[in-house]
């Protein structure tokens, strides 16, 4: 049996799976990425974390292929984390380089958005497909685009900032210092803008008015939604409309053969995806009309990041860069 | 001597040239692509104008390595153009499957707007360059998307329709149905529109006032924005200025190492592309700042079409298609 360590690294936490070459999961856990301020820097924590899952392999039959991480503010080429807003140290980290010498295994990193982009390809709903796009709806919006079976990373790796494209003209302030930022409305934070944006435009009672801004959040307007409250719909299917428009962009664009929708806020399914391919239709030219699927993804939260990130070590040619590529050694 | 045919086929007319690999043109002529009411049949009245380039090979040491077509309307894998709008001719020609047969050569097909990016991609603006998108600014808005080194076709090669995404909310309707594309704002027609409309808006005299809407054309507004006419400046500044949102966007989407205007309008240089540049810096996240060029095609208008379809004789891997391939054959 042949597997590979997927490793996610997000602000939050960090995720490590064993997963062999058919997408399946053998073995998963996380541990908290953390602060700036804990004793033991975090690369000598994720080193702590991999050391047993290499050492379970002694003594088996079971072949270790290598080590796949997908993180946020990555230089592929140069196999390092630069500069990152949301991880807890400064500067640049050489984390291929570290892991390379620390564990003698092929190591691999892509950012985070084309490890979920590549779980989808391989295991997911982008299976078979050379043209698609994934775009994620978590505490932001990412995107991965796929053209002609290779990651779009555009001329620098910079390419993909779907959430920073302005939705119209709006007085809507992003975390990037920009106005009107397409992930001020759809995302889990962005839910929430609406929420109260509604509330202060329209007289409609909701309980939601009962909750404050810092209370409120993507989970609690969706179940009030389910239960059939008219402002948490409505705030539902301004955010699908939004999308809606921004997708037909892409398919007049880009014409991918398929959307594939994941993160927290896709879990919502049809409350968000209704008003999402009611709105669709009405952007296209006649001859992209019913032609691109645009579905929710069937992966398991998390699993599209680390089964793409794993798989670089079996398919490197969707990497930019390989590090190391002498054979696989166990330590 | 190496030498292809390059052919861009267009409403008006239709253009022929003898282009080596370097990108040299050895000879080019054209004759009016014509209407559906002529005694002799399109495909007839092109094959008549191949002849006589084909025979002037005899005897002479020169090799001709193919033909190279780009056309609307087609369809690349069959080899077809297909329900052409402004063509003199309906349903579905098979002109790979014609003139491959006619001339015994191997012969090849792309849409027009790709044939203009490879002319680009070898022998202008976008040399060396595997992630560019090129914007032809004429009767209507085209564009071509370099992805990885390969062209973006999309799923079913549907892909690239930057005319027709929408500009923002907007009555101004399209040829295609829709309303607020982008092509109805950004093109010589677009401009006229933007005139008729700014002259409806504001009160600044200018001689354009003058002129009827059939008479108004994008060559006479640049002539009075460079006389000085704040009218028609004021034109071509909301011109760019829109286009600078959108190749923002683009920017933000797809990060290419340069985006290159060409066609009719692009020769307007500074005047239009003046507010472009002075629009694309504040829709852009800081990371992507002054990292993309954008420029103007050097190219003389046409010439990006005709040497994109010629490379296709010697550089087949870009085209979807080859119909034959056997050797080379003069008749």
């Amino acid at each position: 049996l042949e597997l590979a360590i997927g490793i996610d690294i997000g602000g939050t936490s960090t995720k490590l799976a064993l997963i062999d070459k058919t997408g399946h999961f053998h073995n998963t856990h996380s541990f908290p990425t953390g602060n700036k301020n804990q004793d033991t820097p975090y690369i000598d924590r994720l080193i702590d974390q991999i050391k047993p899952i290499i050492t379970s392999f002694n003594g088996t039959a079971k072949n270790l292929l290598g080590i796949g991480i997908g993180a946020p503010s990555t230089n592929e080429k140069m196999g390092t984390i630069e500069y990152p807003a949301n991880l807890p140290f400064d500067g640049i980290l050489p984390i291929v380089k570290i892991l390379t010498e620390t564990f003698s295994l092929p190591t691999f990193l892509i950012k985070d958005a084309s490890a979920a982009l590549l779980g989808e390809y391989y295991f997911g709903k982008g299976r078979g497909k050379e043209n698609f796009i994934m775009i994620t709806l978590g505490t932001g919006l990412g995107c991965g685009i796929m053209v002609n079976g290779k990651i779009l990373n555009g001329a620098n790796g910079l390419a993909g900032e779907l959430g920073h494209v302005p939705v119209h003209l709006s007085d809507r302030k992003c975390g990037c210092g920009k106005y009107g930022c397409l992930e001020t409305y759809v995302s889990a934070r962005g839910l929430v803008r609406t929420a109260l944006d509604y509330m202060s435009k329209e007289i409609i009672d909701s309980p939601l008015r009962k909750l404050s801004f810092d209370t409120l959040d993507a989970k609690v307007i969706y179940e009030h939604a389910k239960k059939g409250d008219e402002l948490a719909q409505k705030v539902f299917s301004i955010t699908g409309k939004l999308l809606g428009q921004k997708i037909a962009e892409l398919i007049t664009l880009l014409e991918p053969s398929s959307i594939v929708l994941a993160g927290g806020l896709a879990e919502a399914g049809a409350i968000l995806t209704d008003p999402v391919l009611a709105t669709i239709d009405q952007f296209l030219l006649p001859m992209h009309k019913n032609l691109v699927q645009v579905t929710c993804s069937n992966l398991p939260v998390n699993h599209a990041a680390l089964s793409g990130a794993a798989s670089l070590t079996w398919v490197s040619s969707q990497s930019s860069i390989s590090y190391t590529n002498h054979p696989t050694k166990i330590i």
